[in-house]
């Protein structure tokens, strides 16, 4: 009874803060009620440089000029360009919006400091820490702005948070925020905050991966884990090899060709989003089977349950100097034209069934004691020529903790099948990236794909997939890769990934299924899902503003799914809160 | 092992057949291998008169002539424009396509054969069972179309199938199909084959329901239930009581006029798909409260699970002349303008928790026996003016089955709530429409909306929702609705509907949510689910031509999901079969 009577206090008060919806919320965040203007020919100063915004200014260099000159006339023209106006957030028939007439105050120069020099190497292609992506926002009641940042990337971050403080006006070109003033200071809790997308088992265009990189760059993500062959298909053109794509596609346009690659990894540095690349070896990896049957043992084999995953299965022979020279060229058609922009490679490495051996020429055996020193070579000769490249390798969890092989301590570990395994990882002393699939798997729980016929009609019913339920978005921010580890072992923790795997993904329907589950996820990397007093972040204040955000996401052209009715965002949220009736 | 020889035979002698794609699988159905074309010059003949196909003639008038003659200018229209090359339903660089140059065989004219004649009152809106929806279609190795069928209905079904034969070529403007000659003879196992979608949780433009509609004719599906208002809002326009929409509507602009409901029914009728309402009451009414405070118990009450399923809360009074005049005053304005359009009223009557009469002012209890005899009356004068306009009430299984109401056995119930209530229902003697919960509510499985505050997160964690998990295709493939009945209480199944019920459904996932999902209970309503000998369908026959029928939707602008990954689609069924490794 105290509970509830605390927990409707808290509402309460709650009810009588207007909505800051700031998505991720920053660390600390003071807002006041008086409404300011935006004008659309606001003045930029940055460095004590006086810059005109310009609409569409894309920026030819990385020089940390270009960057924020860019990155501002991306944040203004979402803003002029979304018309978010937001009756939604709004009971029907309230009067929300501010009078446009009369004597308005205006915002008529945005001040932008950048404090720290950047590293012209590390800032388009940092590793986890190596850029500082803090900033401080001020915005006075009679309309000063500051934004204050260390790096062009911090800077960046906060103009996402600027625009999020502003709605168009109903009447027009008008753009107000009601918070004002304002005053941010922000910085991320993890410096790995990712999504995986996989472009084997569905194709997505160049453009829906740029779409992608942009809603991550609003949601203050930073990685794009681009997993671009698997034993499905093999889209990435390697001009070296054109018989890979040109026998691995899906279709002849549905390849990524050099200039491609390019501008999708050009495109993410821009906006603070590192792509890279993921070639999972020497599992899920058939499809160069199509080009190089010698290289692939197991290719689609069957029954496929006991070779693979799924199907189809194939994996590269595992003692083959083929192999071996296969790799290598691969790479260094690869590497070359992706290190300028990234500063990992992802090899892979995830489930590997050692029967797929018992089929492999070069092998002729499932146990373990042939397989792990093959393994182990394998492993160790592919990271070299990673290292070689000045790139950091990453692997999946199996390749320590079901092959039990002995990586080096600069291979960062993804994790994925499951809680404790962050734990293990760590005390083991590798650099961890958390996908734990209980969490942030958004492909689970909408049903199986492979078939089953009559014979094993029993065995399939009701259908699910392996992995569900699908993850709501409150259990997505409910995961804390640092939950439960020592304070050496939450050192090691880099972040995470929510991942789209996409057997049953394609363009179609990509965005509904990520968004705004991902923006979960991207709060719970950026902020934190708990307070400073280490309790959890109440929905009562989460969930509007997420709701919010997916609002305004839709208004940019994100395909973002509802997660409540209508009639819950209009109202204060506890009019939509679960109560105890007893 | 027997068993796996013969499925591994089985999945052979499929794998050997050419995959023949129509959507739901006709009853009878023969297939060559002669490759025929369709001139976009086709003659069309029906009874005796020669008509040219006309792109997009729409009906004027209801005339049998006029329905058919607008059916054969979408169908073809349809397959002209939707540019259906399946690529992906073949291995890359497989040559699956005809040969263009040279001597080709073309289908100059479609011949059309309406055997009966419709009856006009109820060709537009039949009552299960009064329309023939059967039809012959035979396609000669010469190119030669005779479609047969006894009402103008049926040839619209016919058209849908035929259509159905035919791939575009990349070459440009051929249409061909590989199939010839055929021999279909089809008609539905159930009469009522349909989808609910519900705008008062969300709002969904004219247009959204008019393709949706299209969708459905597609798929032979003949009803759309629409759940126009519930407690969440009033987009339904009632000219008599403006006040209704303009304080109920979750925007102004988000209502539906007279005009827009007169013409989502009359483009239902004239493709064959009954469009009709429902007004859920006395619970799911509470939007009413906005414009009529006087007539609503428990508005919004908290905790609101203690009054009603979902916020917020709103039931009629039970026992007031002024709502008994409302109701009145609501069916004398709507019925006379949908009545010619339908032949059916859904009263709602779902979900009444009884405490919300406690606070009730004409009743103050929430006794059975008092609140009883209310709720038979309210039902008796609702469906007395439902029967009046000529049309045949529907309800939700509640009413029979909860508060064992006495009701006319010309109501039809729809069954929900999970397995049995279909044997209950007609053991009752009530017709059944069935949208079994564990298979046909398409929108469980993806989270909680309702917010749970900290001091309940521990009871709302992991947030499921209620319903889940998301039911699989299969899994709504596998339901029939008369399984388990006697022959007696089979003859009361009218047929059932899938429900898109939209508390997180709005117009951005609605498709993929949706469709190819909805296809499945379609096939199952249409075709049934099992093969004459009473085995279930090989999912090795049905997923392929799902899959296949889901590309066409794509190509048809609606953004079905993917059900399998693009490799399982361009190659046979079995090589993403399911098979037992031991």
């Amino acid at each position: 009874m105290r509970s509830l009577l605390l927990s409707s206090l808290c509402a309460l008060l709650i009810a009588l803060q207007p909505v800051v919806a700031v998505w991720p919320i920053p660390k600390k965040f003071k807002t006041g009620n008086t409404t300011l203007f935006l004008h659309q020919n606001l003045e930029i100063k940055y460095n004590d440089n006086l810059t005109q915004y310009t609409f569409g200014y894309e920026a030819a260099t990385f020089d940390s000029h270009d960057i924020v000159r860019a990155g501002v006339s991306r944040a203004l023209s979402t803003l002029f360009g979304e018309q978010f106006v937001p009756w939604m957030l709004h009971k029907p028939g309230d009067k929300f919006e501010p009078d446009v007439n009369g004597n308005l105050k205006w915002i008529k120069m945005l001040e932008i400091t950048q404090t720290g020099k950047d590293d012209s190497e590390k800032i388009l292609k940092p590793k986890a820490g190596e850029v500082d992506e803090s900033y401080n926002l001020t915005l006075s009641a009679d309309g000063e702005v500051k934004l204050t940042a260390v790096s062009s990337i911090g800077v960046l971050r906060g103009l996402e948070t600027f625009i999020q403080l502003f709605y168009q006006h109903s009447a027009g070109t008008f753009w107000y925020t009601p918070y004002a003033p304002v005053e941010i200071e922000d910085e991320p809790k993890f410096d790995h905050r990712g999504l995986l997308i996989d472009t084997s088992r569905h194709f997505f265009p160049v453009d829906h991966i740029l779409r992608t990189i942009d809603a991550l760059a609003w949601n203050k993500m930073n990685r794009l884990h681009f997993h671009v062959t698997d034993s499905q298909s093999w889209p990435l053109e390697i001009p070296s090899m054109p018989e890979l794509h040109k026998k691995g596609a899906h279709h002849p346009a549905f390849t990524y060709s050099p200039t491609d690659v390019d501008r999708i990894f050009k495109y993410g540095a821009m906006r603070g989003v590192q792509v890279y690349f993921e070639i999972d070896m020497p599992g899920h990896i058939g499809s160069v089977a199509l080009s190089h049957p010698e290289l692939i043992t197991a290719w689609n084999a069957r029954p496929y349950d006991a070779y693979c995953a799924q199907p189809p299965c194939g994996n590269f022979k595992l003692n083959s100097t083929k192999v071996d020279e296969f790799v290598k060229r691969l790479f260094d058609d690869l590497f070359p034209r992706i290190s300028k922009y990234t500063s990992y490679f992802h090899t892979g490495g995830d489930e590997i069934k050692y029967k797929a051996y018992t089929l492999d020429d070069t092998v002729k055996s499932d146990k373990e004691d042939v397989l792990k020193p093959l393994l182990q070579k394998f492993f160790d000769k592919s990271h070299k020529q990673v290292r070689d490249a000045k790139l950091t390798p990453i692997v999946w969890e199996e390749s320590v903790e079901k092959y039990n092989l002995a990586l080096e301590k600069d291979v960062i570990v993804q994790t994925w099948t499951g809680d404790g395994k962050v734990q293990n990882v760590t005390s083991k002393g590798y650099g961890v990236i958390d996908s734990n699939v209980n969490y942030w798997y958004l492909d689970c729980g909408r049903g199986q794909w492979v078939l089953f016929d009559n014979n094993e009609y029993a065995r399939g019913w009701p259908f699910n997939d392996w992995c569900g339920p699908t993850k709501s978005w409150q259990r997505i921010y409910s995961h804390d890769p640092r939950a439960n580890l020592t304070a050496e072992q939450a050192k090691l923790v880099l972040g995470g990934e929510v991942a789209a795997w996409s057997e049953t993904i394609d363009p179609l329907n990509f965005d509904p299924l990520v968004w705004p589950r991902a923006s979960a996820a991207g709060e719970a990397l950026w902020s934190g899902n708990k307070l400073e007093s280490g309790q959890n972040r109440s929905q009562l204040e989460v969930a509007p503003r997420l709701f919010e955000w997916r609002e305004r996401m839709v208004a940019r052209g994100i395909r973002a799914a509802p997660l409540t009715q209508l009639f819950c965002t209009q109202r204060s949220p506890e009019e939509c809160l679960w109560e105890n009736p007893n």
